[in-house]
């Protein structure tokens, strides 16, 4: 046992992940993890109390990995239109390639994903949060004409759920695709811009 | 055996969905249908040559029901944009009604729908069809501003699946899924406005 080196969260998720890839959801254990690391399991436990919170901990470590490039992005300055066209098209690209580059993968996260549902309402917060500061922006520059950020910042979302929520990833591999994006995102803009 | 009652597809169909709600899909055969109308199972199959082809033809109607009380309203006379109003709070209160009022037919007709993909896509195709008459008419009026009506109402379509797309049925009898329906609408038809 190589207890020496200092034992991370961040380094069991990372361990983690390898773990549910070359094992599966079904068959990975805690066990797996602490032998692939190379301590014992209560060393695992000591951050992960349960089974459940490391499940948990893999599915928020996998949606903050969607969710920090769009935070930059967000964060950028400049017109808020052209921000939030890049921010939407960031969203759906990242839900597209993890689909098409690592299926098997995606399935596990989904399922992790599935099971935390409050991590996933708390990431779809943070989320509907970024989008309404850029509609803000947007009212403050002029471009953009909403009565409420808040309630049309939920409301762009839902609206493009065909291109970022996993009910729809079958579609996304195919061509048409980018073109029903084009469409959407064109309404959308026109919907919120000011006259 | 009564076959001196003339037996039509229509009436074999009523009967089909009658033995769906009793059986269960699982359970439900072509003999049972034949019992229950009290004909062979031979009068069946002279119209409809399968179990397949009957399943499919249940999935058909189910979704003529939701579609023929919408193309009334696309015949409608009036201002195109109340009327696309009307007609996608008709949608969404069609899909909504039958799962909060029957979620068991509801998940019996979705599995049908499932295996009959054809009969699904044309059915999208008539509805997306409907939306781009009452984009092209708004038009025509000076009401809205779209280059190219067809792609708008794929858009359209594409932009309201939170609402008639069953993947998202759980959401349905939430209460705040009406404002969400409200602020869509909003967004969707300030986007095809003509300023």
């Amino acid at each position: 046992m190589n207890e020496a080196v200092v034992l991370t969260s961040e380094r069991i998720l990372e361990v983690t992940e390898d773990v549910l890839r070359r094992y599966g959801l079904a068959k990975a254990t805690v066990v797996d993890v602490a032998r692939a690391l190379d301590v014992s399991h209560g060393s695992v436990y000591r951050h992960f109390p349960s089974k459940a919170s490391l499940r948990e901990a893999v599915a928020r470590r996998w949606l903050e990995r969607v969710s920090a490039p769009l935070a930059q992005i967000a964060a950028e300055p400049g017109p808020a239109p052209a921000k939030l066209e890049r921010w939407l098209r960031e969203l759906f690209g990242a839900k597209q390639r993890r689909v098409c580059e690592d299926p098997e993968m995606f399935a596990t996260y989904l399922t992790l994903a599935r099971e935390a549902c409050s991590v996933v309402k708390a990431h779809k917060q943070v989320l509907i949060a970024q989008v309404e500061g850029m509609i803000a922006e947007g009212v403050a520059q002029g471009a953009f004409d909403v009565a409420d950020p808040k309630t049309a910042a939920a409301a762009i979302f839902d609206a493009t759920r065909s291109f970022h929520h996993p009910a729809h990833a079958e579609e996304w591999a195919d061509c048409a695709c980018q073109g029903r994006v084009d469409a959407v995102l064109t309404l959308l803009l026109r919907g919120l811009a000011a006259r």
